[in-house]
């Protein structure tokens, strides 16, 4: 009753020109809508396997960076599920993956100042850095707050330096993941742009707004021309006080690591499918990333954003729905240091002339979900946003809404089929607390968060299932 | 820019009458209110002290139950703090409180079982409750499921028995209040209602969704003409233990506990004030409760909602803010149990003739903010709660909304002054993972979060100060 009324309200408020009897009208066609998604909430907050996948995912496989015998553990064990959920289809996509290790050692030491004295720092190496010889590196340090200053610097203040990024999240932003945007440049591209300067190796603040002892990883990557020098992170309470100490006098820092990159190794992505009874070219995605970086457990990322959308099907086939269009849930491979799997499965669906209608990708982390973000090619995407804001009622009362953004990283590439692509937006506060950390395990998801963005994400396939998104 | 599109396009879905000019103007006035609220959520989001008053609150003091010498520490903690923001008041407000003591043992433990044999389950007395005596008590335990079961029930079958009431908080309720409000009375009431019919004491199913090991405490109160029976918390996993258990045989249970409730003891809510420039007798109040249960460190519940309160105060004078009307900062004691902080505050407050125009209360965590519940009375309400609508769009950056709802139980009783009450909504999926437990720790209390809530309170009190709710 109270749900009709609001659904009422809604569509007058959002299409005025509707008149007060053809919103109840469609009220009372929305009604079935509404009850089948509490029958997905009801059922994903009471039965869904997604945290115990997450469990085994998490504390029996752990870390699962491309390339390496868990990454192979995973996609074993998501395809086995798959089967548990006796789907019409499930097949492995094969695609080659780099393979980067951290190798066994990996230290930051101020090793000359005044005040510091000798002093560990808390550092690991930047995903795809080469290592810094068996001896280590010593030298002095100059603080840099952007690739432009590095610039502006050149090769009279860098040469011979370990250059130190120190440019900040922004704790303003609202949205944590906007503070992530204006800082990850700096991780990036921060050690082939100081490498050009002769700069000898690269220190990064870690990419969170809060002050803490955890440092971060995360992708980087060298230019073909310019010699590669070592990159890695350190803690945000330790950039602070390398920043303090360089304010007052001149700091050497002794770094040493020994990763390396290995031969490309083949890995697969993982896909199971519900065939649709009425369209089965049309086809609605969801998906995450399989594998994960190499400390912590892969939790929130991506593990979360696996085991929900496996958790996605779970809930439709035990409600017994029959899709008229093909739903399909994808495990992507190495997103995190080179998106070879959603490359490669891009690459296969246009040359299969496959339609994407939807896709939705989870890759923010297992929190509180809030909305989804939505793009598309521009031919579809101003009417089909348009189309689907008329189900924002039906997701009012879990709190979801949507908004304009970027989908996922892993179903970017198939924007060009014309349908509307998705990313779940979980509540950001507490995600770089834990991203590309060992702080990402299983212990910082908390059930019900996660189920509910099983559930959103079941809903809005649902959605797009019945109605799609043109009419 | 972006901003003040926005403002027009909701001005004009809630103000359908009003013109696009109308709303454009309305926009124009809206941007000192809109660069206001930034500075307020900069200032908050930098440099509040809100965290570092929760760790000295939950690390230095620690559990503050009523009467207790950590509640009359955390009284000239906060006494001091406020001294320190430079506020134009900064007073004591006598109270009386209860006193009750969890006593040096507890414990319960199925004695007699051929599945269990003996084992030990996690319990803790719910606060308020008498102890067993020393010998504590032996019994067989009936499971029921609500007080209405009780009374079915009745002496026959309950009489001697140990009563374990184990209906769940239904888990599919989004938000998870509202599941808490569906099961909380077998903790309140059930004693009493065993009691009545002779049972010899009570077991109470945690206050939780999830299935977890932690016992919850929380008050519980006797009837004056039923003989009152010891009750314990026991956790859910041991509560489906001992469900599972009771469906294939009988199972005798031992407590025991030396909780009791001491002489009353006198204590204070603490109050500060800001005076205001133009209408000092216009009182915008902004407060949480002090006490807290005995175990865990009252960090979320509701350490939270007074260094929330504290900031907000804080925030306002260091952005130099000249308040028209009275901003009150209060800690109230004894929310918990027996509300006396409340009570006394509202009776002194009728006494003087006070009027509240608002007063908000922070009391269900310190997540990632939401919304404001508001609640009035009758005579104002319907009007005031459109008009403080006008303000959504400067509020929708910052994720936060008004929704229709209770507000606090310290502010609760204002309400024939007719102001607007308020009560901060934050995210609730995982407040009942630690309310009332040890677990409600300092480490669980996310430093933005809490600090999105303080500036979401101050930006809620520079608009009643602006503008009140009348116009």
């Amino acid at each position: 009753m109270r749900s009709g009324l609001l659904l009422g309200f809604f569509l007058v408020l959002l299409f005025p020109a509707l008149r007060a009897q053809q919103a109840a009208d469609l009220a009372v066609a929305y009604q079935e809508d509404a009850q089948f998604i509490r029958r997905i909430y009801d059922d994903a907050l009471r039965y869904s396997s997604s945290y115990d996948w997450l469990h085994y995912l998490t504390k029996r496989i752990g870390a699962r960076l491309s390339g390496t015998p868990e990454a192979a553990a995973a996609v074993e064990y998501t395809r086995q599920m798959m089967d548990t959920l006796g789907l019409d289809v499930v097949r492995l996509e094969p695609c080659m993956v780099p393979h980067w290790q951290r190798g066994t050692y990996e230290e930051v030491r101020i090793v000359h100042s005044n005040k510091a004295g000798s002093r560990d720092l808390r550092a690991v190496s930047l995903g795809g850095s080469i290592g810094t010889g068996s001896m280590g590196i010593t030298a002095d340090v100059v603080e840099v707050r952007s690739l432009d200053e590095v610039d502006t610097l050149g090769s009279a203040a860098l040469a011979g330096k370990i250059v130190f990024f120190n440019r900040p999240m922004d704790p303003t932003r609202i949205n944590t993941f906007n503070a992530y945007g204006g800082a990850v440049d700096q991780r990036a591209l921060g050690a082939a742009r100081a490498g050009k300067y002769g700069a000898v190796g690269v220190l990064v603040r870690s990419m969170t707004t809060g002050l803490d002892d955890v440092p971060h990883t995360g992708s980087m990557s060298y230019q073909p021309d310019v010699t590669p020098i070592p990159a890695m992170g350190i803690s945000t309470n330790d950039a602070e006080l390398l920043s303090r100490l360089l304010k007052e006098e001149s700091v050497r820092v002794f770094m040493r690591n020994n990763s390396s990159m290995s031969s490309e190794k083949p890995s697969y992505n993982v896909i199971g499918e519900i065939k649709g009874s009425l369209y089965p070219d049309e086809i609605i995605l969801v998906g995450g990333h399989l594998d994960s970086w190499d400390i912590g457990e892969g939790a929130h990322d991506d593990g979360a954003g696996c085991v929900q959308s496996l958790g996605v099907v779970e809930t439709l086939k035990r409600l017994n729905y029959k899709p008229k269009r093909t739903i399909r849930v994808v495990m992507f491979m190495n997103e995190e240091n080179g998106l070879r799997g959603g490359r490669t499965y891009w690459e296969n669906s246009y040359k299969a002339g496959e339609y994407h209608l939807g896709a939705i990708e989870s890759d923010r982390g297992g929190f509180t979900p809030r909305a989804f973000s939505a793009e598309g090619h521009p031919d579809i995407f101003a009417e089909g946003y348009k189309n689907i804001s008329r189900w924002l009622p039906l997701l009012e009362p879990y709190g979801i809404t949507f908004e304009l953004g970027g989908s996922g990283a892993d179903i970017s590439g198939l924007k060009d089929q014309k349908g509307m692509l998705f990313g779940l937006v979980p509540d950001s506060q507490r995600y770089f607390d834990v991203h590309h950390t060992a702080a990402d395990v299983l212990e910082s998801v908390n059930k019900r968060e996660l189920e509910l963005g099983t559930a959103a994400m079941a809903t809005l396939v649902y959605l797009l299932d019945q109605y799609g998104f043109k009419e």
